[in-house]
């Protein structure tokens, strides 16, 4: 399939190193910045770069544009121009604006996509091959989408080894507001009310320990970025948020009138959920993970000293965090093992070394505080 | 000191065994489950039980009442008769209902406390000499408490290594209302959100990534205990998640109108909270650490080869999280290193290794998305 990727980028150079894993792919690429189309050239990210989008699309049977959310538009319909017997598609992280956008003689051709997975860096020079993998690819096709190009991308989706999704694009939108962008929002909010001032000579964000940190580790991410992401899917994004403040007003009304059995289903309906999202990282494995909680002191190589014991026992670390506290004090790790002789394994492992681990189920209701 | 400890589980043998460093200290420990009696003796964490608390408390210059929050009135009040010669303190995490619960006779010999540090399990067998060390230890005298008998308690605090903090009953509870409670709040009601039905037929609880995960790893946590800490604090909380509500408006009256400059301000001011809490937690290095992300195959022995490698360098690990996407696909490794030099050594240790890593400072506005 001859592939024309706009936008050289991370996740457009990743895609370029992805699709030329198979020799039967020819990738052409362009960025408007000529370093960019230097840096995917050097990283092997695409067989030659053209100077203009034009120059770029002729031959392309698939179009992906990669281009930042607010250009997507006018860059999008050039494409379409440009690809005359080509599908075109894109990698935003809103759906049914970019879709409804599209001229109506030009929306056979177009297929809104959206790859779920982390882009953490930027340039193609930090590019990898095995960004998809495995990894879901929403696709938005309508009653408008042309079938036999829509399976082309299709393909080309599954064979560089994502995993693609078909979705509504207004479903896709409501979907990663609830997923996504609201716990983003919440973890800005969390900020924002703990900045709010001291509480009798005490500042709230001096007292936060682990779980607070956890809970905002995204919040206040690129404002240039999330502006656009937050204003793109606003509708969807407000309404998850109203939504959100109607199941608090329930938990305030229930703690006003002092209600325990609310709370108590309330939180069993928490775990329930958590065991869902476990279920769905972890597949069969996640009724029979156990964690392992351990101090460690700040210094180096002790991680390291216990990880490889691991290693060298074939115990495979599912998951891992280190809660940090201070330098002075360590702090606490966790470590998700699959199956219980595992973490019995683990355990005795960890004993040798002189740590005195414990182990919890990771979905029990009976979890210690 | 001679001290009584009332209530024999992991906090209450993990302070047993700290006091226990110093000769100086005698423990007195006393569980009404002489099973817990046995296993506190069995670890070391006191000198002896008694099988009453009135013998228990008898000599006591200190009386530490570790009963779960339900039962600490009745305790703090048994315990405040069986030593009258002593001060008595607790360790629950809210603080004005118990304060004000204290007979107005006794108040000169009560103090609240609220050690700030995680009980990750249950039962003396598991405690830890070493769980307070550079812990915040919060305190709540009134000017009804003795001066002398307080610095008795606050000198012992220290000694065994916390950090003593005085704060008013109710600007605790607020304090912590803010600081734990309401994230964990929120963790529940964004799983329960995410729960409430498939969209287009996906459920949200199988597309979510880590970043709900990580946000949501406290949620649906022991009820029996969370429902009894929420209506503790009841009041607080309410009126924590009503501000939460309120901001919450003001976002999402942004959203309506579209307002990209109230976005970027807002999300401005959670990246410097958030710079405020890393800074809590990691002193003079937290305006230099460095993330590094790489992504790992999911097979054992992987983070060892990458932590043996960072502690033969004498290169620091500061915090550390693996994002677990799924079994097949691995995942995403940050390791956060405090210094750019400790950073550059870093990706230059993977790249030997053959990861393609690559490092972003923490704490910059101009974070990768």
């Amino acid at each position: 399939v001859v592939v024309s990727i706009i936008g050289l980028g991370f996740m457009g150079g990743s895609l370029g190193l992805a699709l030329r894993r198979d020799a039967a792919n020819t990738v052409v690429g362009h960025d408007p910045d000529p370093q960019a189309d230097a840096a995917a050239l050097e990283r092997g990210c695409v067989d030659r770069t053209e100077s203009t989008l034009a120059a770029a699309c002729a031959d392309a049977e698939v179009v992906v544009v990669c281009a930042p959310v607010a250009a997507l538009p006018a860059v999008i319909d050039q494409a379409l121009s440009a690809a005359p017997a080509g599908i075109v598609t894109d990698i935003g992280s809103t759906k049914e604006g970019i879709v409804a956008s599209i001229d109506a003689a030009q929306r056979a051709r177009f297929v809104g996509g959206h790859p779920v997975c982390g882009a953490e860096v930027r340039g193609a020079s930090q590019a990898r091959a095995d960004l998809f993998d495995g990894a879901t690819w929403l696709l938005t096709p309508t009653h408008d989408t042309d079938p036999a190009r829509y399976a082309t991308l299709h393909g080309l989706i599954s064979r560089i080894g994502a995993r693609p999704v078909a979705i509504a694009p207004a479903a896709h939108d409501r979907l990663v507001a609830l997923t996504s962008h609201l716990p983003h929002a919440v973890a800005n909010l969390l900020c924002s009310q703990a900045a709010q001032g001291r509480i009798d000579g005490h500042d709230p964000l001096a007292a936060v320990g682990g779980g607070f940190r956890d809970m905002t580790r995204v919040a206040g991410a690129n404002p240039r970025i999330w502006v656009d992401i937050f204003l793109d899917n606003r509708v969807a994004l407000a309404a998850a948020l109203r939504e959100h403040r109607r199941l608090l007003d329930d938990v305030v009304a229930a703690l006003e009138r002092g209600d325990a059995g609310y709370l108590a289903r309330w939180i069993g309906d928490a775990a329930a959920a958590r065991r869902s999202t476990l279920a769905a990282a972890f597949g069969d494995q996640a009724s029979d993970l156990h964690r392992l909680a351990l101090h460690l002191p700040d210094r180096p190589g002790v991680i390291s000293g216990i990880a490889q014991a691991f290693g060298a026992a074939q115990i495979n670390i599912e998951d891992l965090a280190l809660e940090h506290f201070s330098p002075d004090r360590g702090g606490v790790l966790e470590v998700v093992v699959a199956g219980a002789d595992a973490a019995q394994r683990a355990l005795q492992l960890l004993d040798e070394q002189g740590y005195a681990a414990v182990a919890t189920p990771l979905v029990s209701d009976e979890d210690a505080p």
